[in-house]
This record gives structure tokens, sequence and C-alpha cells, in this order.
């Protein structure tokens, strides 16, 4: 029987796995690092010797358990969560992130590592570990403090960032160096893609698992939500991003689902099994002698992550207004590295372009800093307290300064002003999303042009009319998010035009108002045709068939523009409605 | 990234598997179907090409998929479940399962198949599908009508005698011929190591379960329950029994936990995930072209399929004292082939002893009469009245007779005699059970002395004293069963000498009750001496050596004594507790 071999490592994994977590458990440590050590005690470095023989296959159960790690972060993260967190996490997560990547490249180079390694070695200490930080606070009883509510904010934007790095990663691996403006096209890439797939994928998935779950058969919706799981991950995949960023985000479109409890009920056992054989499996390649070997960065790594965290997140944290209390614990809360680092060592690895003793470094440091998590939570308050009395009165005043000038610059969330700027930042999202789907679609009809018809028989590659076909459609296709943009711009011209002449009275006013409207749509109109010109200039047609198309066309928006319009509402209703919509209940 | 393909291969076959299986719950087939559908769909032998990469693991991911089936049909029976179902279902389904046998057998003979083929397909043909007549009795809205219990009864007694016929045809196909003496020794050792399994199995697993269930934590128990589930197929596996075999095992044990609720919630999202995986895995197998080339043998299998279940089972309901409406009715319900026998299948297949055209057939058999089943169950009722019209009525008087003659057997269960009946049942089952524990550890105890012993240096191995000690400890540790089998043995006596005596009076009647107990008290001490020399008659020490163990032994067993009756009781209590509870609720 083949499958013996198989079942045998999983039967030995999960038995070691089993009594190493009910210890571990029993010791209040977290279950993970019990999966981490039983990998340990399984793996071929330790005594007696390997107790797995089908490495192949764990190694793909592994990478499931990514997929599904991922998938299951992605389903606790919404957009609504997203907006709720606010300024104040962005701010911290990016101070923490820039600080902590540029703080591991540093070290790396101080080791004599090739910069590639040092990249990557940034790029693990940057996010901390959302599953350790939980069930620290969950033990400590913390989780509903202020302080604990700005850690989640801030999680939940590292979690962003981090599927940002992992895909910059990846762009800087293929070419083997770091450019502005390669970083420059790909995050533009990458934020395009995500747009466009939250976009259609929140108008279209939650309506289809909405379908699948009024048959009532658990067995059928779950066979459907792996099929979008991994059929999202396979499309990322064909676009070269990583699978991890696949199975976040079609997790955090099944967020906006209404069935979102069902999912997470399905999911959960799944997650489990698999993410359990994830960390098994870091535990499996662990080699202390490697670990011995590099015991000098490992310490400098470990040092670095606990009072580089707490510098950069206290730092953070304080610049986005919290008090000094709060920021230093919200600072050493964030203090250690996680799954997300473990997924960027294998990253690296699975590219090739990294050394081997990176994994086992960042291993040894998350196992090192989550055991000292809760520690350091417990030890933030004593040690504001201490600081408090002993900082120069000089310091203490700018911090309080500071503090004072950011409550200046905040408005009551039902003041005139602050209502003004939603208004604005809603009609710029809207304008924002809408030319994000325009270039998405010259772009996939760019691909359709470069790699299908170049590969068709030369006499039918020649005929222009196929181009000036799929130019013209393709045109037709974006004209309801074009109108939509340019009614937006509209909009936004028009309030721009009357905040700007506040004040003025008369005919004066009346003029400078309808300059200033005209001038917006003016510019909106010529930037959108600008911007149709640079993304379709590859598969144009020559000028004179152009012209053929682009009256063809014309015709064809007039003839159909009420459709158009009425379309392009009800895919928006469609959005919002899912956005907005009540979760069933567990 | 080398997960690419598996990820890809993942994503078609949800993908896939979720259109097909929402189509066929749209048109009221079965979801299983949908799954072979969709498998043949994406096999190498339909258009448009083989859309499955990595087929290795794909196979290995469908193997775990019959150890999940196996495991939840496991933790769907219970023993409670089986004392309840009586024996009209043992009869039922012993009819069937014989009829069935006997008519494949003859079908691959009449075909010119070799004899393994022959048997295998007699095996598969035995079984009827658990999941297809669930369904389709759910469908019709007939669950708790009488004949749907008794079709459930009949299903739980097949699942067991399944388990045998799978352990027998290992059998058959390691030693390549069938006998009859092997056939004994292979169904005794079975029944040893079930009965040992269940009982330490019932006693250890619920207890662990709900120690782990205490800390709370889903993941800790999944993790618990997958380990326990592994490791006992790993057990079975080594002990040259079928996975299934070990699966239904574990989750039979399970099913007595009082977590069997919480258990079920986390296994059921896996079991389904593997479940379609290996139901894609035989429409993957199946090529259309091999039916065609065997077209004839599938028609008679299909034929023989449903019109000998249809008699096999009917006579059978009928056996057991049924109505004629009520037999036919549960005759036509059993009247199809399911997942049993793609594990038949692909047992025969995996040990390499029967031709691939066997499992084309058994699928394409299960598919016709899937389809089938509902019309079949939904055509009973008018057919038992048009048989009952036109029925000679020398053979419906035959059956009345007979009904009759069985109802006169009945007691009603508070009867004197019913109630006799069940002491004795008892009785004699706890001396089973006593007695298979001490054969399995003397058993155990020939392993030890043949495999470990006698792999070590020779000065070592010869020792005598060394098999000396692990006789004698071997028959310590039988002790607490050999008292208790003695015990209850003695208590059979009484019971069996105040029995005979009824009606007698005076002093004839106390000589005679005397008698009768110490013949008894004499053969069952003699029995079990003799069962001890027969099992450790390979590993007993020499004459004069055994002299000493004999004596040490009956000394430790003096002291020793009440302990060994105290720990007896306590386990008694244990497996009797566990086997009472009630189960936590939903």
């Amino acid at each position: 029987m083949h499958a013996a071999a198989f079942i045998q490592d999983l039967a030995v994994i999960m038995l070691v796995a089993g009594m190493v977590t009910i210890i571990f458990h029993r010791m209040k440590q977290p279950v993970v690092l019990g999966y981490i050590l039983a990998g340990l005690i399984l793996g071929p470095h330790t005594p007696p010797f390997s107790m797995v023989q089908d490495n192949h296959t764990i190694e793909i159960l592994a990478e499931l358990g990514i997929v599904f790690l991922m998938f299951s972060l992605g389903l606790e993260f919404s957009l609504r969560k997203l907006r709720a967190v606010g300024a104040t996490a962005v701010v911290a997560a990016l101070v923490e992130i820039v600080v902590m990547v540029w703080l591991g490249y540093e070290i790396g180079t101080y080791f004599g590592w090739k910069p590639m390694d040092a990249i990557f070695l940034g790029a693990m200490l940057a996010i901390s570990s959302t599953t350790i930080i939980v069930k620290a606070l969950d033990e400590l009883n913390m989780k509903h403090e202020r302080f604990a509510q700005m850690i989640f904010g801030v999680l939940i934007v590292e979690d962003i960032l981090g599927i940002g790095i992992i895909a910059l990663l990846s762009g800087i691996a293929a070419t083997g160096h770091v450019s502005t403006l390669d970083a420059a096209i790909t995050i533009s890439n990458l934020t395009l893609f995500m747009v466009v797939a939250l976009v259609l994928g929140i108008i279209l998935v939650p309506k289809l698992l909405e379908y699948v779950a009024s048959f009532k058969r658990d067995e059928m919706l779950l066979i459907t939500i792996l099929g979008l799981c991994f059929g999202f991950c396979l499309l990322v995949i064909k676009l070269d991003y990583s699978v991890a960023l696949g199975a976040f985000m079609i997790g955090a479109i099944m967020a906006e689902s209404r069935r979102i409890r069902a999912i997470e009920r399905l999911i959960m056992p799944i997650r489990d099994m698999f993410s359990a054989i994830f960390f098994v499996a870091i535990g499996l390649m662990l080699d202390p002698a490697i670990i011995m070997q590099h015991a000098k960065p490992v310490m400098v790594v470990i040092l670095v992550i606990i009072f580089g965290k707490i510098f950069a997140c206290t730092l953070g944290a304080m610049a986005a207004g919290n008090d000094g209390r709060t920021s230093l614990r919200v600072g050493m809360g964030l203090s250690q590295i996680g799954e997300f680092s473990f997924i960027i060592a294998s990253l690296g690895l699975t590219l090739g372009v990294t050394s081997s003793f990176l994994y086992p470094i960042a291993v040894a440091a998350s196992v090192i800093t989550t055991l000292t998590t809760p520690y350091l939570i417990k030890a933030a308050d004593p040690l504001s307290g201490i600081l408090a009395r002993n900082m120069p009165s000089k310091i203490s005043q700018f911090f309080r300064l500071y503090s004072d000038w950011l409550a200046s610059n905040d408005h009551a969330p039902d003041s005139d002003k602050a209502i003004l700027a939603g208004i604005y930042r809603k009609l710029l999202l809207q304008v924002f999303v809408n030319l994000c789907m325009v270039s998405a679609l010259f772009l996939a009809a760019a691909w359709v042009v470069n790699v299908y018809l170049v590969g068709l028989p030369s006499p039918m590659r020649d005929i222009m009319w196929q181009q000036a076909v799929i130019w013209g459609s393709t045109l037709l296709l974006a004209t309801p998010f074009l109108i939509a943009a340019f009614r937006k711009l509209q909009s936004l011209g028009l309030l721009l035009a009357d905040h700007t002449t506040q004040g003025m009275t008369g005919n004066d006013c009346g003029r400078v108002q309808r300059f200033i409207a005209k001038t917006v749509n003016v510019l909106a109109g010529a930037g959108m045709i600008l911007l149709i010109l640079a993304l379709g200039h590859s598969i144009m047609p020559p000028l004179d068939v152009w012209v053929i198309v682009l009256l063809v066309v014309a015709g064809l928006i007039t003839l159909l523009w009420r459709w158009f319009v009425v379309l392009h509402y009800r895919m928006q209703i469609a959005l919002i409605e899912t956005l907005n919509q009540e979760k069933e209940d567990h």
C-alpha cells in the first residue's frame, strides 16, 4: 500500500504534535511553539532519527497550510474593519515597518550577507505575529483594553502592507535588484490588481456563496469555498504573485459574504489541520547545528526585534497621537515575529534567492520572541511609570505639545469640515476605482493581443481589423466606468467651485464658480483621453482604421447610453449593498 | 514554486466538482455522482485532455478520503445502535451478503475471469451504499418509515460484515487461495483484534478526548482526534489489516465519547474535502473505452445487483419476520452498490491481485444503480400490491404460517424467559471478552519473544530465564481476566444448575445442582488451563524452570489477589460507564 508511508507520517506528526501541544497548553505557552518543537523532535537533525519518510508530500501539505492560514487571516480581515481602524494605526504600522526593514537590512549588511539575504531579513522582521499576540492578550485577559484595540488596528494594516511586501519581494527576486521604478511599477500593478479583484470579487463571490448556501448543504458550500479559494490562488500564481497574496485576498472577499460565520465554521478544522502540518514542517527543517553556527546573528536579530520593535512601535503610536503609557504598551505587545516571517522566509527559499541559514534564524528568533511577548506586555505598565518619572521635562513637554497639536487638528466627526472631507474622500475613491477598472480592461486587452494574436498563424495575425475590433470593444466596455469617473469628477468640480467661492457674493461668485467647474471638466476629459491613449497605445490600430472604429464606438455609446448608466448603477449598488449588509448570526 | 502544480490540481478539481454538484443537486441527483462525473471530465480518457498533473499526490489525498469516509461511518456507527438493531437485521444482511458474494463469484467464473477477480467481484456486489440510500430516502421523505428503519439496521450490520470481508480478502490475497482453515484463522484473529481494540479503546480513548476537550480549544481536540485516528490506522496497517478497517474501528471507538457531537462537527468539513477528492479520483481513473469493451459484464453485473439484491434482501427481510410489503421495500431500497465497493476495488488494485477492468465495472455499475435507486423505492409499493394480488395462495399461506411461527417464538421483553436469556447472553459475552484479553496478552508475549528476542545477540537470546520471565509476567497480567472469566463461568454454572432442576424437589435437587455447578467449575478451570498452555506453548520455558515460574506467579497472585479484583472491577466499571453515558447535546 503506497500510502502507508504517508499515513505513518501523518500519524507520527499528529500524535507528537498533540502530546507536545497539550504539555505546552498546560505550561501556558502558545500551541504554535508546541508544533515547531514537535517538528524539531521528529526532524532529521535531532536524535533519535528522522521519523518522517515522505518529505515531499509533507511539504506540499505545508504549502496548503500557508494557503489556509492566509485565507483565514483574510476572513478575519474586512474592509469595514480597515475603515474603522483609522489613520493612527496606519501611521504606527508604517513607522514600524520602515524602521524594521531598514534595521534588518543593516544587520544583514553588517554580517556581510548578500544583498538579497539582507532585504529578506528586513522583510522578515517587519511584521508582528497576530497569532501570538491574540493568544498572549487572551491569556492576560487584556483583549478589551484600549492599547489592545490599537494593536489589533496596527496588525490589520500590517497584514495589508505585508501582502504588499511579499509582492514587492517577488518582483525584486525576479529582477535581481531594487530600483525605484521597478518598485513603483510593481506597487501600481499590485494596487490595480487588488482594486479590480476586490471590486469584481465583492460583486460576484458573496452572491454566488449566498446561492450555494441556499441549498443548505454544508458539503456543497465547502466545495464551492475551496474551489473559489484554490481557483483564485491559481489565478494569482499565473500572474506571478505569491499564493499567500491570493489566499488572503479571496479570504477578504469572502469576509464580505453574509455567510461568513458558516464559512469560518467549515474552514476552521481544515485550517487547523494544515497549519499544524505547516508549523511542524517548519520544525522539521530546523537544524540546531545551523542555529549554533549562526549564534551571533540570531542573538543580534532577537535583540533588534525586541528593542527595535518596542522603539519603532512606541514611536509610531505616539506619532499617531497616543499617550506615552498606551504607546509603550502597544510597542511592547508588537515586539515579536511569527507566521508572516516564516512565509517570507519560505518565499525566499522557493524563489531560490536567499541562503539556507535565513530560515532557521527566523524560526529561532520567532521562538524566543514569542516566549518573551507575555512578559514584555506585563512589564509595559511598570516601565512606563519609571520612564515617566525619569524623563527630562523638556522631552515630556515636547510630547505634550505634540499631542495637543494633533488634537487641535482633529474635528468632531459631525462638523461641517469633517462631513465635507468625507464627501471629497468618497468621490475621489470612486474616481480611483472606476479608473482602475478602465486600466484593467485595457491591460487585459493588450495581454490578449500580445499573447494570443501573436501566436496565431501570420496571415490571420496581420489583419489589423482584429486589433481594431479588440480596441473598439475594450473602449465600449470601459465606457460605463469612464462615464462614472467623469460624472464624479464633475461633482467634485462643482463642490470645489462652491467651496472656493465661499464668502464671495454676486456676479463674481457665479463667474468664478462656472470657471472652476468648467476647468475641472476640461481637465478630467483630457486626462481620461490621455489615459486611454496611453493604456491602449500598444494595441491601437492605424489612424484611418482608428477613426472608423472611434465613429462606430461613438455611435454605439449614443445608442446604449441609458443602458450603460443603468448597468453601472446596478454594479455600484450591488457592491455597496454587499459591503453594508448585516452578517448572519453565529 | 513546486506546489503550484498541486494547487492547480486542487483548484481544477474543486471548481469542476463544485459546478457539477450544483447542477446535480438542481437535478435532484446525488452529489457523489457529480464528483465522479467531474473526475471523468477532468480525466485523461475524455476530451479535451488530462487536466490533473500531480496524479501521485491526488491519489494519496484520495487514500485520505477513504480514511475519513470510513472514520465518519464509524462515528455514526455505535455499539448501542448495533444492540438496538436486533436479530432481524443480522439475518437479512447475512442472507444478502451470502447470496450476492455467490452470485458475483458465479458471474466472474462465467465470464472466464481468474478466481481472484471473481471473488473480489462477489465482495463488491455484497454491500449496499449508505450514502446513496440515506440521500434517496431523505429526498423521498421516507426516512422515518418502518422499512427505512429496517434498512438502516441492515446497513449497520453490513458495515461490520463489510469490514470482515475486507480483512478476509486481504488474507486471501496474501495466501493466494481460499481455504476454510485460513478463513477461520483470519476471522478469529480479526475478532480477537477487534474485541481487544474495542475494549481497550473504549476504556481509554473517550477519557483522553474528555480531558483534551476540557481545555475548550477546538484546535487541540482536532489534532488529538487526527493523531488517534492516523495512529490507530498505522497500528492496523502494521498488523496487515486494511486502513479502512482501522479508520472505521477508531471511529466506532470515538462514537462512545461524550464529545461525539464536537468530534463530528470538527471532522465533517475535513471528510467532505477529502471524500470529494476520493470520488473525483475514481472518476479520473474511469476510462469509457474500457467500460464499452466490457459492456456485457457491466450489463450483467447491473442486472444482478438490481434483481439479485431485491431478491436476496426481500427474502432476508421476510426470513427475519417482516411482512411482504415491508420486505419488498427493504429489498428495493438496498439494490445498489457504492463506496464500499470502490474501497474493495481499490484494495484489489493496491494489493495487485485483481485485473484493472474490475474497477471501472464497479464504478459503472454503481453509477447506474445509484440512478435507479429512487425509482425502485417509489416502485416498491405498487409492485407489492400487484404481487400480493397475483401470488398463488399456497405461497402466501406459507409466508403467513412462517411469520406466525416466528411470532410464537418471540417473548415479551420482560418475560421470565427473556430476562433469563439476557442474563445468559451477558455472562457469556463477559467470559468471551475476558478470554479475548487473555489470548491477546499471550499472543503479544509470543510476538515479543519471536520478533525481539530472536534479534538479540545469541548469548542473551539463549538465556531461557528471559522467556521464563516474559511467560510468568504475561500469566500474572492475564490473571485478573482469568479470575473474572472463571467467576462468570461459576455464576453460569449455578444458573444452569438452578434452571435444570426446576420442578425437582428435596435432596435430589440439591445433589443435582451441586453436581452441575461442580462440573461446570472443573470444566471451566480445565479449559482455561488448556487455553493458557496452548496460547503460550511457543514461549513456554523448560519444565523445571516452568515449575519455579509457576510457584512465583502463584505466590504473587496470592499476595495481589485483592488488588487484581479491584483493578478488574474498575476497568469493567469504566467500560460500562462509557458505553452508557449520555452524549453531549448539539
